[in-house]
């Protein structure tokens, strides 16, 4: 599927770089690139009959099963980037965290971290631990063609959220009563966190991924001054010291980081994922129009009729275009109820839209 | 408590008006008035006492005891305003719904609304249906003395996802669907639950409270496009049947509605409530600074050592010097596992900081 629905004479004129990687550097794009957050995942009955059986953490360690994971997306919906499949706290449990990822919970901790000690628990991530992941990318290089493979983290501040709390968390009270009340042992763990966070995704750059994606899933709990005092500086590590890794496109999402899209853009990415919540046109205003944005659908807006799906894809396109370029996706995560041939519809529509062709702010730019 | 702590000359020369409603007018104020959402709760321990044993709707239907919880943080905290104990189920129960409040759940509807038939089975709210709390608030008024009483309900699409869903959700994802797919049922039933709403609020007014807040608890989960289209509409059916009921102040408020100020404020608010994550300042200007602001102290703050959340309590008031006027409170309801020694000293500090006295946007309106 994918790129061979694509007329060939117009892929070649673009080519080597896929119109997804030209979007993360804000260059012109044939048609509008797209993928999913979540796109392999419990949407799909090919993952589902796939994982029957077999457990989340299981599933991340087994290359194979990581590849095939990954591809069904890319070759049921024809997307124009493949995911790694895998789970934030991966990292974590390599770094010597004893957790589990319980269905319908999520990651539950064994002994949640709270003192300077628990911090002193969490090893550094020796690569050969994640060596999994380094051979799932080499896999999946080889099955992917031109499709870019993004690999992705979780960052500091996610994943301090679930070793504090112990787990899924709604206000993530403990959290931030250690972030105000104990600010050394916080600032240690987010710098552990950070290296391990660095240490995963520069074994997934090594390993090949085209791009990485930072998901900072609870940083929309904060005000811009607590992210900026408490947490910028972790997530500046990791993206700071990807930048001397190499020359791979680093994407930043949060989930209601509407007042944080400037301060997440300062830690240092080169695409500012958006959630629903906020106007892709509003999004890049806040990052003075610098980044091109990555989003922004309603998740729940899959579960209209068609005609107002196309609706509201057409207007995130249209808004999109105030951006340097424009990375079309959901404003979160596929839900698991989602139908997949509406995404692919989705997929279809966002190649068929011929006005984000040229972004409005940079018509003079060309290849 | 509170008024007794005041000086009587400096209370004299602003009678008859309390702070509080000074502020929700935007007028100038001797000091900033303060009060907490949810102030009325499980973080003091004499509520946890005299809840003991007794269900949550229970509770709310007996006058007596609702005047006395209503009493107890006004006693101890010297909070500007009461806030009438109660749920936002409430009058949806008396509509006709089966539903009941489980401990650790929140509300659980016996038939979740889905077609038109559901709506159908809401019933008009009838006034004797909640007559306790017309009682209550008339026992209030008679204890309260200058504390003015804040009234309060749901609002349609809050009470809408939890009809929709069965009780509480992350992702409103049966809400939104029946909103996009079904537009009739879906205006049908906020329509019916705005009468329900606006009912529910005049006889509190007709009992007497001084002002009411809407609480939009989950708008938050709404684009801007989806608010003004599905949910504003219902809002002012509610916002606007109240201006005609009587002179009594309308604060609106919801979670993460950053991006929605505007739209509540169309909606037909008087105060409009402001989260955590938006400073003041920048919610000021959202709503073009014609309103009064509440908010906005993130209640995980209150777990911080006293110095750090002085300083946050100052930034706070700060900010709120943009708007028009400032009712100082949280940015969401007190969390259980708050000490209420901590907010009575937040209380004292926000009467103390004298900066609040006369707004900066107002400098020349005087009583």
């Amino acid at each position: 599927m994918g790129p061979a629905r694509r007329p060939v004479s117009r892929m070649a004129a673009w080519q080597p770089m896929s119109p997804f990687l030209r979007a993360c550097r804000g260059l012109p794009v044939p048609y509008t690139p797209v993928w999913f957050m979540r796109q392999a995942g419990r949407s799909l009955p090919e993952y589902r009959k796939l994982r029957a059986g077999i457990a989340m953490l299981d599933a991340c360690r087994d290359p194979a099963l990581v590849c095939e994971i990954t591809l069904q997306p890319v070759r049921r919906l024809g997307v124009d980037a493949a995911i790694l499949f895998s789970d934030i706290v991966v990292p974590v449990a390599a770094a010597g965290v004893d957790l589990d990822i319980v269905p319908g919970t999520g990651p539950v901790v064994a002994h949640p971290v709270r003192t300077m000690r628990d911090v002193d628990a969490i090893h550094h991530l020796e690569p050969d631990a994640v060596g999994f992941v380094a051979e799932a990318v080499r896999l999946l290089r080889a099955e992917l063609g031109d499709t870019p493979l993004i690999g992705f983290a979780g960052a500091p501040f996610t994943l301090a959220s679930y070793l504090v709390e112990g787990g899924p968390s709604r206000h993530h009270e403990r959290t931030k009563a250690l972030m105000y009340g104990e600010p050394e042992v916080w600032h240690a763990l987010c710098g552990r966190l950070a290296l391990v966070t660095l240490e995963f995704l520069r074994v997934q750059v090594d390993a090949g991924v085209a791009a990485v994606q930072l998901f900072d899933s609870w940083a929309g709990a904060l005000s811009a001054a607590d992210y900026r005092r408490f947490v910028l500086p972790h997530s500046a590590t990791v993206l700071g010291g990807l930048e001397e890794t190499g020359d791979v496109p680093r994407i930043h999402f949060g989930v209601g980081t509407g007042e944080l899209l400037a301060a997440m853009a300062d830690a240092g990415a080169d695409v500012i994922g958006v959630d629903w919540r906020t106007p892709l046109d509003v999004a890049a205003a806040r990052v003075d129009h610098r980044l091109p944005v990555q989003g922004n659908l309603d998740p729940c807006a899959l579960f209209a009729p068609w005609e107002m799906v196309a609706a509201e894809v057409r207007r995130v396109l249209a808004e999109g275009t105030s951006a340097p370029a424009h990375i079309f996706n959901l404003g979160h995560g596929v839900l698991p109820e989602t139908d997949p041939d509406v995404l692919r519809r989705v997929v279809d529509l966002v190649h068929q839209v011929p006005s984000a062709g040229v972004p409005r702010q940079q018509p003079g730019r060309h290849p």
